[in-house]
């Protein structure tokens, strides 16, 4: 098992798509190519609306820069303590926002709720403490949990109430359509999301994430922000052109109903494992356990690499576009047999 | 003629390594991967000295992560009035390190003096102005000249002297090298350089440019501002391994001198016509000349896209990589046809 | 004279109310209590609408959050090349904006033109470099000049035009309302400036800075700004009350009338001196001029403190609420001494 | 009874040099007065040591150019909870480092203890994550509560081990040393404290607080720094020479020894009361106590006013400089005698 999708390579499709536009010969700069002016038509349509399209490298400053065109410096960011804005990029988005605080809420599965909202937007109301207007939420969850429509719902509506604009990190955010099977306007823009950043790298790209405004007056200046901030690719074709490969015949869906599938898998064998907790809901393309401290240590003794979570004994088992049904049986039968040959303590 | 060595692709030799390193199958992500690794080790042999490498997405945020980490934001960084990081970045070094002011000099060439040096850190020396902390030369400069070894030293003895860190952006330094036949460590190191951002993609690479420090103290948790800064790449071999086509044979070195000599024979063509003024010395891989209007908007009639630069009919000529000999041969062709094709006002 | 009105005292009205706010017992903390809710008051009717004011330490600090509250730091603020902003407040702006970069023009006696700025806002429309989005402007200037009526107008209409917003450096802003001698509101909203920083500390207070917002919207949490910026002072009275001891009876107007009437007296002495060059119009209440070498270091042997300016000879007096008749004289006859005392070269 | 003791006026000493200072005549501006240079040798006196001295105009500021002294946008400051750094700044702390993140801990009676320091400074040592570099304490804390000098020294050690700076947020320094009956050497320098922020707007001035760099290094450039920020006043004796009337006599220590006597004398009232829950220890110029929401309500209706504190019925009633006896008897006798109203439930 991998510790996480980023070990992966590039899928066909983007790859071949990559290829192709490389071949075409010298092209525009800085996205006046015919690729990413493609990519982006491809990317409304799949949205079925107007939408401002813009593509960064990487996920650390999809989140910081959606997240610094919703706030200014003196107010604040709502999301879960697990959030990968809080837990996992050292500080970007507080440095992209120049001082933007985020403020954690709790909330089972990793997923926040409309009475967390509720309680901290209403804690505080005074100038000393910075004013909250916005909520982000991760889609997928950082612990593999998927947020149905009703709870996005709910949520947008507490932010609509509390005049807090709607982010939604979507690192993962192919693997929860797949998991929900629904449209991928559901969840976003008809539930009420201000702007999406629709992870490509963990989807089987090289290298880039989408940024996208469904609020369109959000993304104003927009352009100079990514550039600014040394987002702007001069190559643009080479981070756009492989979402075609992703985009066309729904390769994005499939990738993810694979991973999402090879998790279904592997939480089957380990939930018959007595020695093996589950922790969290297997809704995506990850599966959480708690395993014991001698299996873990097995599990890498065979060069098994995965990512502990959450203190001791808690795992964290990814499956990525490209992860193979016989990885997961080998895997699933080394937890088994590790397991089994424990003795009792 | 490429308004830019961006419109270029990818040179063969880069593109495989990036297969190579796709076909690798699973690998540790944000640097731990093998490929990572060599191409550090890699530009240290080039360089003929232990120094820390860094990989990131573009041009702007080379240099303004490198200044960043360079000087506070009370501090200002002494540069060329037509250096990219005052005219083409759009603000980033001063947005990465929250307002250094970029203090521009004039200087031929586009080049900076040690007396232009001199006289901006002398100029003020009281609080209520930003404290010179670093020079930034441009190697190859914007208007395609070189600085000359004795040029560097004679900039680095100043900003010693002056307690200023030295930084080169060097988007062509391969340019550079190939037209001062020396070996990279002579105009930089060796020299006085601290840092110097070198540039991968307008040498062929798809993405990616690598900030070398040369005095490994500044480089001090220079990882961490990567990260922050939204640059660290997760699959970082696709940002690294094409570095190993531009390392290996020195195929960095044949590509700049290949896009020089392209340079020097459109140059040769030019400098014979009576209507067009050569506004720069040749040195790297780029002609800039002054044409009749008329012939500028010949050219773009016939579909040839190029920059124009500091007034009317300033034109900037880039030659890439791959730029063809036919190519520049049919481009002379063009303008010279064009050009006596004008009436005499 | 005083190299700066920064080196006289508290004017006498200004500390009555100081002493009456102390005098007053416990108070209210950060700006409930009634001397902060008076004076906005009071400057709501002297300005003659409806404007949102905020009370902060000094100049540095209201340029600089006026300024941030009207761009993004990937916008640029247009200004006059001896503007304070530019090089007085050691990069303030950039740093509070977040690295909104300064864009310069030139212009006789220190006063920006529509042409300038039309020239400065048409030169770039890319992605580059980054847009403007502000002109400030400086009443009186920092060579002791002042914008008239129509000027303000003028520049006013092109910032419309651009869609820039229009701010007013007004440290001096009492000065030229006095040279003008005209409401003050005419020279602001009525001209339509958007932010005006209305300088106290020149005009007789300790401490403080009044930021007014003419269009109320550009102030929407401005309160927060000021607060995360340092610049919230939680003993508000002492800030605010001084200033209704300005207010009251006009005083801040006779302050400048009478600063801006000894300037003239200098000036009268002074062009009749064949030694002496007066270098800008005497507008406010400055007087600029070239002296001999010699006459300069007698009046510094003699104790005479004043600010050298633009290159050997400059000078620049200035005179203060409390400057003296007498001292004017004295310095003015100081002055014809140590020229006439000079041989002819 | 006070919310704050920003709702004090000026002590006499204080006001005594403010008035000294202004009947001084023209004085240099920027702290290049008498004044300033005098209160500077004043607070090296005081400490014992050679320091470095900056004045500031609020809390907030002090402690965030301190912190943004002491760690870079990338880097973490470990700090309480409660800590005003966290609560009451209004991301100040963040907003001038470009983004440092405050990882906060828990610890009885809002201290940090040397384990809370270890667990958070040992969590993680990734690059995804911003590097812990400093350490903030509150003396006296929030709650009123002191850290006694074995305290100090314990987290300076682990500290020093973990090459963390130590920064104390001294906006009570004078109340905890009271407290303490220690010299101020012995709970900063002597202690391993690097920088101080010497507190003096709730001890009796009207505007401005001291940071103090016992580490001098740590204070390269901050002139600097604090011009930029805003923070370096023009008039700077109005702000400075009242320092010399608190340092002179050690009216700060017995302004401080007085508050702290009100609040024992409050809390020896307030403990004999059975509807009255004390909170926290008293041990500076504080008393938290729970009291019954009708006695709350009855307090508020006779015109006192207090600050509501965690929760329902959580008070905080803070003693200044200038706190009667007479006010503290009148309101303890309020208290009792709306308690004693209560039915019982």
């Amino acid at each position: 098992m991998s510790c996480t999708e980023n070990y992966a390579g590039i899928c066909p499709a983007a790859l071949d798509y990559f290829q192709q536009a490389n071949n075409s010969g010298h092209e525009l700069a800085y996205g006046d190519d015919i690729w990413t002016q493609k990519v982006c038509d491809a990317l409304r349509d799949l949205f079925q609306t107007d939408c401002e399209v813009f593509f960064v490298f990487n996920g650390t400053a999809a989140n910081s820069l959606a997240l610094s065109a919703l706030c200014q410096s003196y107010h604040s960011v709502i999301c879960h303590e697990l959030a990968h804005i809080e837990t996992d990029e050292c500080g970007g988005p507080e440095f992209f926002s120049n001082g933007s605080k985020l403020l954690v809420g709790k909330g089972e599965n990793g997923k926040l709720t409309p009475d967390t909202i509720e309680a901290i937007v209403t804690k505080r109301s005074d100038l000393h403490f910075p004013k909250p207007k916005v909520v982000s939420i991760t889609q997928a969850t950082e612990v593999g949990s998927v947020y149905s429509v009703e709870e996005i719902r709910a949520i947008a509506a507490i932010a609509k109430r509390r005049h807090l604009k709607l982010h939604m990190d979507g690192a993962r955010f192919a693997n929860a359509v797949a998991s929900l099977n629904v449209h991928p306007s559901e969840i976003t823009w008809r539930a009420g999301v201000d702007v999406l950043c629709f992870g490509g790298t963990k989807n089987g790209l090289p290298i880039g994430e989408a940024v996208v405004f469904f609020d369109t007056h959000l993304a104003e200046d927009f352009a100079y922000r990514v550039k600014q901030a040394g987002q702007l690719a001069s190559k643009m074709r080479y981070l756009s052109a492989p979402w075609l490969g992703l985009l066309e015949n729904n390769t994005w869906l499939s990738n993810a109903q694979h991973a999402n599938a090879m998790a279904e898998r592997l939480y089957l064998y380990l939930k018959e494992l007595p020695q093996v907790r589950i922790m969290f809901p297997r809704q995506a393309n990850a599966v959480f356990a708690e395993l014991p401290l001698p299996v873990i240590k097995g599990l890498q003794a065979k060069g098994w690499r995965f990512h502990q979570f959450i203190g001791a004994g808690g795992c964290r088992f990814m499956c990525a576009w490209d992860t193979q049904e016989e990885t997961v049986t080998r895997f699933a039968a080394d937890i088994k047999q590790l397991s089994e040959a424990i003795e009792p303590v």
